[in-house]
């Protein structure tokens, strides 16, 4: 069998897999996987067989991340290579799992190559059951908050109480951390965007994870009869909303890769023949700089008090959430694109927009991040897909990226024992 | 007493009786008074002292409408004055009774004026109960419809099984109709906006009631990711619907008179990290020429295809509900006209964007309207208010109108008689 034929093949595997896991589910007819739950048990059940029938090691952490070691000796440089296990309600069969299943896919093909890989599965992206993302990632890399662990999912029980019950319940978990000898992190993910499907492009190599700032917008008027108040006399809430909400779009698109989305909105009293006295709207910015989305979110709310007060109505902006933006290792970058180069694919350099394990990982491990094509830009979706040869050309890139990164931790070692 | 005490001891006792009659509720704590309702009998039993306290005579009709006569000879001409006595929930205590209470202290002090008065409290016009207005005086000029007799109150009855079991239960009741011999409707009502406020102004003299076109606007775009797809990919329900409301605002401004409201809205799939899929607006368009409201719509309509097709979302509209614009009568206006010159105030003209009973009778018998002052343009509302003085002012101009309409009538059946 040619390469070709067999990153075709890997890939068919990689889809039956991604189907087999999207089985293990906790809604029947849909695809939901929370962290900790049956389903999740289930999905490492089908992970375990194929990481021990490719002669690897398997544990579990005692956040629940799954962990898949090729053997090396012990001062071998490791990189690990993962994603998460977990989905959102209703879910499509590739956010994450896809990025685990290439993983294995890898550490299965590179029998002879001078590196151990460890293949990860987070327990916790999405954040679904405590409301809160990355708890995967962030029990890996000591990260867990006083807050994060006190929060309650929907029966009432703490974050700190389901570790405990489930490191009580898994007395041959290991301890959080990264892996031993770990040197860099490489994530597969689908795009989730419709940027490389319209540049007809398979793969994307990301730089930087954007920043982001959330919160709440609100505008506050006064009510009066739709058919007796005059236009000139009406302190209109919607319409200031309205207003608003075209002078966000405006400015967003003022800077290049700039994104800035109103997704929510509620009028009071919300009544067809009454003039809103109360509009609330949410509000979403990023951009890979985090400059430039906070100079973009001084503009939007100053744009909303000068409506406000042209319009003789009140604003208030209250923030509930803000988050740095994450740069990918320039050494990771740099061999990703190598490898993509490599593969005969053009290297299209992109920001992600969404949030990744790859931003919780950064600090501590050098990281990159590759993008697969998204039809449709569809995800969180029971139709998101991925195609078959974008996954072989994945495939491809990977066992170049492996190429790469071995021979600059030779070169690396080479020069340390210099 | 002179004049003027006289009408401020009037407006008083009407203030007095107001307040007597907003105790009449469903709601304890809060003003409530639906068509038929136990609620309606404490009112009626009050207005019944009250009316017979005056010397006169009290009917019930088959639709619970309350008619409270003067005797006069059986060919003296008559004048209806009256309003509604049902209420929204939450409601005010003037909005309706105000009309009926006026025109009982009218009737009550004009003992040797050569006309007859029959007092008229409909019992339904904001039409909460079956979700249709004008029940009572609908009935009363024969223009019940089979739709609306089919309609179903919260517990199931409908309009017409309500409207058979309140005649079963009361036998004394006399059929709906006119009363006989009337020549004439007058109906005193809060302005509910705040025009006349805003122009220091008692009250206000209706010429038309506007008319409306009420409907539904809806935006399909497509959903996508927030942080993922760049501001150009975009088609966003969302921001289309407030471009259009911004339109909306803009084409009423650009006519006297228009006014259009969008008081209702709500998103789809409604995610603060979700560009908005779909969006829903109402749409409440008024004004007293029908030809500028219907080109106002039409413009309004024509807008938001405009935006739909330029930002590549589709678009929908669905008219729930219209109704032409009905004049006041013009010999009435006349009327109402000089009585308020008589008694000192500035003639105002206006169109009322509301809706009120005079709207019902104006095509089966003369009509004519008078506003008072509504401090605050608030109605519909508990902190609804009245100001004394107004009330005085709106007596005095009603006894001026009784002169005005007794000596158009016996010129006019001296007329008749020659």
């Amino acid at each position: 069998m040619n390469e070709g034929a067999k990153a075709e093949a890997t890939a068919a595997r990689i889809l039956a897999r991604c189907a087999e896991l999207a089985r293990c589910t906790e809604t029947p007819g849909a695809i939901c996987r929370t962290f900790l739950s049956l389903a999740m048990d289930e999905a490492h059940a089908l992970l375990r067989r194929w990481a021990v029938e490719a002669g690897m090691t398997v544990q579990l952490d005692r956040a629940g991340n799954f962990i898949a070691s090729t053997k090396a000796a012990e001062d071998t440089p490791r990189l690990m290579i993962g994603s998460h296990l977990d989905t959102v309600p209703d879910a499509g069969a590739y956010d994450g799992v896809l990025g685990v299943l290439l993983g294995l896919a890898i550490a299965e093909a590179q029998s002879e190559c001078g590196l151990g890989i460890d293949v990860v599965g987070f327990s916790d992206e999405e954040g679904v059951r405590f409301g809160t993302p990355f708890i995967g990632s962030k029990s890996m890399t000591g990260r867990l908050t006083a807050e994060l662990l006190g929060r309650r999912d929907g029966a009432g029980v703490t974050a700190r109480e389901a570790l405990d019950a489930f490191a009580k319940a898994r007395p041959d978990a290991v301890s959080t951390g990264l892996p031993q000898g770990v040197r860099g992190y490489l994530e597969f993910h689908i795009e989730q965007g419709p940027v490389l499907e319209s540049e007809g492009l398979a793969l994307g190599v990301v730089t930087k994870i954007a920043g982001q700032s959330r919160g709440v917008l609100t505008f506050v008027g006064r009510a009066g009869h739709a058919g007796t108040t005059p236009m000139v006399q009406r302190q209109d809430a919607l319409a200031a909303a309205a207003e608003w909400i075209g002078r966000v779009e405006e400015i967003a698109h003022g800077a290049e890769g700039l994104v800035a989305t109103v997704g929510q909105i509620s009028a009071e009293p919300n009544a067809v023949n009454v003039i809103a006295a109360g509009a609330k709207c949410s509000l979403d910015v990023r951009h890979a700089e985090d400059a430039v989305r906070t100079r973009a979110l001084s503009e939007i709310v100053r744009a909303a008090e000068e409506i406000a007060a042209r319009r003789g109505v009140r604003c208030g902006w209250s923030e509930t959430h803000t988050e740095a933006a994450v740069p990918m290792d320039a050494a990771m970058i740099a061999m990703v694109e190598q490898a993509v180069e490599r593969a005969g694919h053009p290297v299209r350099r992109m920001a992600s927009g969404a949030g990744h394990d790859a931003m919780v990982l950064a600090p501590h491990v050098p990281s990159g991040m590759i993008f697969l094509r998204c039809p449709g830009g569809l995800s969180h979706h029971p139709d998101e897909a991925v195609l078959a040869g974008d996954l072989a050309a994945a495939f491809k890139v990977g066992l170049l990226f492996l190429d790469e990164f071995e021979r600059a931790w030779s070169a690396g070692e080479r020069r340390t024992s210099a």
